[in-house]
């Protein structure tokens, strides 16, 4: 089957699934668990092939961390699972409900989304918590890993889906696309994809963004601000611009611009360039474009002349991911808070919070920055979407158009 | 200045918009109501001319009454914004208040999406209905309104932008396009525009869905079913049928298929028949492209096995729009509502109820048929999005990797 036609059948089970009680999807993901538990030897023999593949390959140390899959990725991934579990059900909530007239009342009530297409990087974890949550949220994923985890991806996923189907949840709710030349067939499937949730480098999200119909969350970019105001702790400020530089340079939630307020500049520079040479950081003063997101222990450094020009510099060079102010005033916390046009405005810590466990969602698909639908971290909620239900019994509009009924709007 | 350089510098006074207090939204909403009434003759004056020109160029009735803009439509207008002004403020609702540890806060905070294209026919009354709904969510919007209405167009902006200004929002946050040329060049502000609203025919919406990288909210068709049930009571099912049909024939929740369980058939076809020919109706049994939108006094009748397969020919048919069910039976009813995968589900009554207006939402931008963000009939709260704010006092993210601290969620 090609990745159209296995689309347009998942788009057919789509209402099953939806449809399905929470007690089913939980059981599921319980299979789930039990199964990877028990599987583990041969998760662990798969993973050690891709690894030994990548070594020969030559890739980079990060990377192949990145794709080991051992014991302790393992139990943080059924700890994931088991969190999943305990998590209320995302489907079925009630956000409305109102009499509109005697005998007609509306509900707006929470369903999944449908049919999900993650596009994502060589990371065996990634593939079992996304798997995870699209069960948890009733949704059918189409899955395309990375494919240098190819044989870890390959027994990771025939145990999940084979936990799926013996759950009784319908078969085909999960799709597992190992090929490259496979994710250009997902972008045509406009017709029975609802949504894209590409994670990668920005140029590959961007041509995802470019490349179909389909509604596409995530970001493409993240250069995340750090403002150091006049009425800031310093300490406080090295402190925290250490973690959100240093602690994983390497994500988008990292901070690549600090903004200095002029006033304090003389004072805070040294204390500033002290502590990043101490942590092997570059700083790179007023670089020519403000937009840079260097992934690297590189960090870009201006001059602010005030709290207006630190938001007006975020707003047009940002991102639109994580921005921060370091301050004491609450006055100017809130002006920064209200002005700065980003999904996550933070005051005094540090930018790599910005994480959906962080956040307590117990997991996320990605960190959106669009402005439709979930922005930010995105769990469960953000995989949900909602319809209107209303109940009558017999009404038409023309009694209410030609006045012969009046609406009588009651929120219950 | 070209509609990029207008949008750009939208996108710069968006964030002021955006932080502007509710009494000031309002106070500007309600110089908007006082500078229409107050101008009235004008207006009349300039839309008498607008339908001269139109009736010169024989332009239909239909589309004649939709243009005029006369005391009794200024009037609704007028209410219309008298309402909006009692709505509570969909800015700034807290969603979510957690604590992640100590000092450590995360809120989940409403505010407007930003900057709004809104495409839409020639209708006076829906250019105050949108220019009022935009400045009450706190959004800038970019307004292209059907070139048939010009004159009027131009002095109602004129009056609702002179309001605005004067109220103290920024000026700029209101920009009025008024070439159709200038719809090619919105598309392409995918750096200043946030989101585009189109309205009007289908073609034209996909012709804005597939020639911008820009989120569109909306809808391209509506094709609408009535699925009566074996458990329907006739009566009922002939009343909501025919409403569905004819109150409003031009429009896109006007019911365009009629699905009929087998089993009752003979009893209820001629029923059908007979009321449809009263309407002038033309009956199309079993059409071969069962996705066509009549918009017109047609109305397409298939038979179908039962419930599944009503809710299989929706699914695959309709286009996510609003469709209902015809039936006494509660068991059936939550069936279709979970399994049919529209925005708006019904149960005996008419699909003609799915507007911003009469849920209640007091006026409507458009209704959407995606599955992401707004759904349905969108009203204020389709207008906002939300952005985390997180507050902290130096906390970093190494001190919880490394194990020196343990997050500790409470949800406040």
């Amino acid at each position: 089957m090609t990745v159209k036609e296995k689309a347009k059948k998942m788009k057919q089970v789509s209402p099953l699934l939806a449809a399905s009680p929470i007690r089913e999807r939980n059981y599921a993901l319980s299979l789930i668990a039990e199964s990877l538990r028990n599987h583990a030897g041969e998760i662990f023999a798969a993973n050690k092939a891709d690894i030994r593949a990548a070594q020969n390959l030559g890739l980079a140390e990060p990377v192949i961390k990145r794709m080991t899959f051992n014991e302790s990725k393992l139990n943080s991934a059924l700890d994931g699972i088991f969190g999943l579990i305990e998590l209320p059900d995302p489907v079925g909530r009630q956000l409305l409900h109102r009499q509109l007239d005697s005998d007609l009342e509306l509900y707006r009530i929470t369903c999944p989304i449908g049919v999900i297409g993650v596009i994502f990087e060589a990371r065996p974890d990634a593939l079992v918590q996304i798997s995870s949550l699209c069960i948890k949220s009733g949704n059918c994923a189409l899955l395309k890993s990375g494919h240098e985890t190819v044989e870890t991806n390959r027994i990771l996923f025939n145990i999940i889906n084979t936990a799926v189907i013996k759950s009784g949840l319908p078969e085909g709710c999960l799709v597992h696309a190992e090929e490259r030349s496979e994710i250009s067939e997902l972008l045509e499937c406009d017709e029975s994809v609802d949504l894209i949730i590409p994670r990668g480098s920005n140029s590959f999200v961007r041509y995802i963004m470019d490349n179909t119909r389909i509604p596409v969350m995530g970001h493409s970019d993240g250069v995340c601000h750090i403002y150091v105001s006049r009425n800031a702790n310093t300490e406080k400020a090295i402190k925290i611009i250490t973690d959100a530089k240093t602690q994983y340079v390497a994500v988008c939630n990292a901070v690549e611009s600090v903004l200095i307020d002029e006033s304090i500049k003389d004072s805070f520079m040294p204390q500033l360039e002290k502590a990043m040479a101490d942590a092997h950081v570059e700083l790179i003063k007023e670089p020519a474009d403000p937009h840079t997101e260097y992934l690297d222990y590189k960090l870009s450094v201006y001059t602010v002349k005030d709290l207006d020009a630190a938001i007006g510099h975020i707003n047009l060079y940002g991102s639109h991911h994580t921005d921060c102010i370091i301050t004491e005033d609450d006055e100017e916390t809130e002006k920064f808070m209200q002005l700065v046009d980003s999904a996550n405005v933070y005051r005094n810590c540090s930018t790599r919070f910005a994480d959906g466990f962080r956040y307590g969602f117990g997991a996320e698909v990605g960190i959106s920055t669009g402005k439709l639908h979930a922005r930010g971290p995105v769990g469960l909620e953000g995989l949900v979407t909602y319809k209107y239900r209303l109940y009558g019994n017999g009404h038409i509009v023309a009694d209410y158009a030609e006045g012969r009924r009046m609406f009588d709007f009651k929120d219950m």
